[in-house]
């Protein structure tokens, strides 16, 4: 049996979660749940699955969540909030795993404190490894945690790097949809509105995520990602685009062989994964390969995809660079979809704060929150100046 | 350093062996090889990699080969000959790892003494799994022995079987190329001439091997060698075909994931992997994945491919029917050569073949000849009668 904490429990990870907890019951446990402001739902999984404790995301919610479920006469769940709330849903000493779903910064802080305590991590959160990957990862191997990848293609490089060890990959490749715009031309992106920017062809997913597909910048965050968790420089990752995401990722080694990860499309496949590591459990989430006709793959296009370019970039300037391209890409992001800015303004602002930041590598969360929070400020600022021209 | 021994030096196997003993200097050396009726090449052979031992066909030739070797003024090469000679070969207290690529039956005697000395085996030799897979395991097991396969499927499966342990994979899938009559319409079938089947799309091989991969008996001999290799029943060796054979074969886990093995079609990568195993050593055999644009996928067509039913009917019907199927297939393939039997005439031999044949299970080698001998007086019997009626 399995002790499980979620973070970002009423969000897609953190239901997804949920749902394997509930179908394997003799495996996993629910010991704490973090959710944000969704109280009604947060109720919901307090009454199914009978946490320790529950983390919302500040006292008046709690005060009402307390309320709620006194009224259902369930006592017994500790009802927690804030900052110091998740920390405490993530450390709970009968927790084994910590499934890290907080979208952006906010679980940061949370994700850091599990891995000192010695839980294994199924880490969903891109931004933790982009803004704290150094920080993250030296603290893994301090205390010997497991940092098992939930991104589909984090997930599948680490399952295809069972098959050598890290010395002997020469390099590895993120598979890529390609997003909307994939074949569009180059003198339509200026015009591309956020209606058709949010129609992603695969993946149904969050508004910020779906908009990152179709920059790409998405898969620059994954690139990022990956250098941190596998240890790679940015030339060693490499980008394939793969219409089908039928592959989800491939390990190229250095005597030649390349493995590959190919999965269905359901993010509960590489939770799972990430849940039974180090073994694997049987699942419904079947690929019939006898149905499979076709794969395709075709080269990234940096200039149609300038984000992609800026993530290079961003890697090689290091974490302080790292930390801007992912703050400058919300803020753009937001600007894009309330009008403010147009679609190729989501690069050109990142690409100006990146060029205003300076070198730096912060050496503790609070440093990377505060220099994430001066890249926001940069970034407003840059948006704003961009809107005026606009 | 690792010492190799190579059962049929002067074969395509063989000579790609020896390409890397040469290229790799520092980690493997050449201490036994055992070569047929080209004693040219064999001679060749001892002049550049300077073996301890080295074995040809028969008598006459190692007085041959001596004569040649004191004519250079080289000594100290023993030549040894026929099957004790292989054996010894193969079983040098030196040796670390035999590469066993003797095509047929012949070089199963000295394959089972290998592993029952302790060797790691390259096997690059199908029949010897598909005549004598239960033997050869079950001593493998005893001795704790490696079998590291080199055909390229196999080879591929082995690779992917990293990613979980023996009792995680649900099932596997061995592509195949489906061979140049892939799309070649039913009724055309009959009237396949020895020229059109000789032509393979990916491969060059020897002629029984391609005509082989034309009925897609390869295949079968695969599947045969896969239950055997990776104790899995038949139904769970899957064939899915794939005509760029740029995957060359597929594990499928339980839980959903299914992992993949790519590269160039080199039989040098296999090699390369099994002689390093568990390491892999850098090698210059690179897929380009940027220039990868697609895989296409079909299923077999077991009604224009009879030979792979018949092949799964041989794999349940136990080892006597293996031993059948792959005899029969060589006298068939023999006669269709020659022009004494039709393309079809190759399933409809095998097929009465495995009819005829009662089921077994040999325990010894000598017993595995014994059937094999049988089989293919059956076989030559069954031919001879179709050709009256052809």
């Amino acid at each position: 049996m399995k002790n499980i904490a979620i973070l970002g429990s009423t969000g897609s990870i953190g239901t997804s979660t949920l749902d394997i907890c509930h179908r394997y019951p003799d495996r996993y446990r629910v010991v704490s749940l973090a959710a944000g402001t969704n109280v009604q739902l947060a109720f919901q999984q307090c009454v199914q699955f009978r946490p320790v404790v529950v983390s919302i995301a500040n006292e008046y919610l709690a005060d009402t969540l307390s309320e709620m479920l006194k009224n259902e006469a369930i006592h017994g769940i500790e009802v927690v909030y804030g900052t110091a709330g998740t920390v405490r849903v993530a450390t709970l000493p009968e927790v084994d795993l910590v499934v890290s779903a907080i979208v952006g910064v906010a679980g940061l802080e949370a994700t850091y404190a599990a891995v000192n305590a010695g839980k294994s991590i199924g880490l969903a959160n891109k931004e933790a490894m982009v803004a704290a990957g150094e920080l993250i990862t030296t603290a893994a191997k301090k205390h010997n945690v497991a940092l098992l990848p939930i991104d589909s293609e984090h997930n599948a490089i680490h399952q295809c790097m069972r098959g050598g060890t890290p010395a002997e990959v020469k390099q590895i490749w993120l598979t890529a949809s390609g997003g909307p715009f994939r074949n569009t031309p180059l003198e339509d992106f200026e015009h591309i509105t956020p209606a058709q920017a949010l129609k992603h062809p695969t993946w149904v997913m969050g508004q910020r995520i779906t908009i990152d597909s179709a920059t790409m910048l998405n898969k620059g965050l994954e690139i990022i990602e990956a250098c941190r968790l596998f240890d790679l420089p940015p030339e060693k990752v490499r980008v394939t685009v793969h219409p089908q995401s039928t592959i989800h990722s491939l390990v190229e080694y250095v005597d030649g062989s390349i493995l590959a990860q190919l999965s269905v499309t359901d993010m509960r496949l590489p939770i799972l994964y990430a849940m039974a590591y180090p073994e694997r459990v049987p699942s419904e989430l079947t690929f019939d390969l006898a149905m499979l006709s076709h794969l395709d793959f075709q080269q990234p296009d940096f200039e149609r995809f300038p984000c992609l370019r800026l993530s290079y970039e961003a890697a090689k300037a290091g974490p302080a660079h790292c930390i801007a391209l992912n703050a400058a890409d919300e803020i753009a992001v937001a600007a894009f979809l309330k009008g403010d800015l147009p679609f190729l303004g989501i690069p050109r602002t990142i690409e100006r704060v990146l060029e205003l930041t300076p070198a730096a590598n912060p050496g503790s969360i609070a440093e990377v929150l505060a220099s994430d929070a001066s890249a926001r400020q940069t970034a407003t600022a840059v948006a704003a100046e961009m809107l005026v021209k606009h």
